[in-house]
């Protein structure tokens, strides 16, 4: 099964949580709401609200509106998150497009990322469920805090790989993980299937962001829609440059390139294609093979019907993107 | 009753909050902790949960916890738009101390803030009261409405009323207006008492921004802990300013002054004085002063009491800072 046919599952619904994103919109300072609802609606492939929606048809709940705007809530917050990363990162491009902060002033941007927070606040509201509501913002607990050590450990060449798993959980498993994990908490499923979908999301959402940072290196810049090695440029030490790392020679010769006197875009480049080169991307590929099997793995339970196939095709299109 | 007496009366709660606020700081990444800390310990006077505490006192909740969790998710959603706040204006100077947007990078304050709208997203779900976690999802979307709204309409000299209004009730009153109306839900009150709370909190938080956009002419920049007429530096058009340029003369002379050729602190320093001069303080003033009344009537129906005297006498201070 495709991706696209994966979601073809759920192609109602997701249009359910498309105008639950976009409602309310026609409250807000008119100017403003133009430019928030184009945010909305260039979003990407809807991967989050998906993987809700599929978990919803495992344990599908007892009134379809919690799931939608369960569904909505995590696609605002993910919606959130990237348009302060993009002021973070001081990013120009993503997904091939300027990123709001390359044309608004970094304040608009950060209040247009809180318009974000808030709604999915509101929607993860809606859902009207404690324990969801609870979960969802532990998460963004989570997320954040994931930023902040990204922030903190950018540079220190010496780090564990734990520092780097704790970074991708938050700044990415995390969400995957409340997106398949909540759906079983607003069907009251037993503990052992919201175990099971955790499980399902926290694997899923750790293979897609090594995968992400694997694309880094490996992608060319108009596939990746940003310049290749960007995060290296802003000291952030992804899975293929801790591999590459772990040589002390290959760490000195590295480590002199970046926080040496020569900078910019040939420092970059000449760093991604040594990487390139190397035996890290393999090592990082069969990490990332190991979190999507994991992630298969943990739907063992359930039947071998639509929705586990749906799931199932899901995790293997993110470790097979571009490789 | 002086502002203190008032806050004393709930003081033992009140210690209970700013553990509230504290708690899970142990599980953020070290380096951060101190300094998140640190924000939490440099607030101000605390004004909003000690609103929450007192409305509280009208309506014992039937457990204290929900109270407190809510009393401290509405001083940590109000630092989260400080910290915000400060990236948006620009800020250096916030209660005469460098803000952390002055010693930190932006992308650093903004997550430092994102963290505080997770804190405060947290609490508000600890409260595990339905319409109280969507009374502040909603407060927190009409905060970024006016946000969004102050942004947009800055250097539109022709603006109504109404446009300063919608804005200083986003900025401000929304947030005081959630801190004493949801304690009467927490505890069940009859809708009568929670629309009195309500217009309680919704009048003071207009008084008290009110005020503080006085200030910004009458204080002295020590008293200020920031620049006099910083706002009108970013063209933002408060109440004094308002009533200033209702004269056409006036108006054309201010907007050749800010929208001019010379800038910086001279010129700010020479508008600043010509509404120091003018009637519209004393516009001011008596608007800040009708809001208070109005806040302090909406409370005719409760026992004159120690809350009741409390939050009286809080609407008095919000007036009475300065003048």
């Amino acid at each position: 099964m495709s991706f696209d046919a994966a979601q073809a599952l759920v192609a109602a619904d997701l249009a359910a949580v498309e105008l639950a994103m976009l409602r309310k919109m026609g409250g807000h300072y008119g100017p403003l709401a133009d430019t928030l609802t184009g945010l909305i609606r260039s979003g990407g492939k809807r991967v989050r609200p998906t993987l809700a929606l599929l978990a919803g048809r495992l344990h599908p709940p007892p009134q379809p509106h919690p799931l939608i705007s369960l569904a909505a809530a995590v696609e605002a917050l993910h919606t959130a998150t990237l348009v302060h990363d993009d002021v973070i990162d001081g990013a120009l491009l993503r997904r091939g497009q300027s990123t709001l902060n390359a044309r608004w002033t970094p304040s608009s941007t950060i209040m247009a990322g809180d318009f974000f927070f808030a709604r999915a606040a509101a929607l993860a509201a809606e859902t009207e469920h404690p324990r969801v509501i609870q979960l969802f913002a532990e998460t963004l607990n989570v997320i954040v805090d994931g930023e902040l050590r990204q922030a903190f450990t950018a540079r220190d060449w010496g780090q564990p790989k734990q520092s780097y798993y704790d970074r991708i959980y938050g700044k990415t498993a995390a969400l995957f993980e409340v997106a398949t994990r909540a759906p079983a908490l607003l069907a009251n499923a037993p503990a052992a299937a919201e175990e099971a979908l955790r499980a399902y999301g926290y694997h899923l959402g750790m293979a897609f962001q090594i995968v992400d940072d694997l694309l880094d290196f490996v992608a060319d810049a108009s596939t990746l829609g940003k310049p290749a090695g960007s995060d290296l440029q802003s000291g952030i030490i992804t899975l293929p440059v801790y591999y590459y790392i772990q040589d002390p020679d290959r760490r000195d010769q590295l480590v002199a390139l970046v926080d040496g006197q020569r900078h910019g875009e040939d420092v970059v480049a000449e760093v991604v294609r040594m990487i390139r080169a190397s035996d890290a991307i393999a090592q990082t590929k069969a990490e990332a093979l190991r979190f999507a099997e994991a992630a298969i793995a943990s739907l063992a339970s359930y039947a071998d019907a639509a929705p586990r196939q749906a799931l199932t095709a899901i995790a293997r299109y993110v470790v097979e993107r571009e490789f």
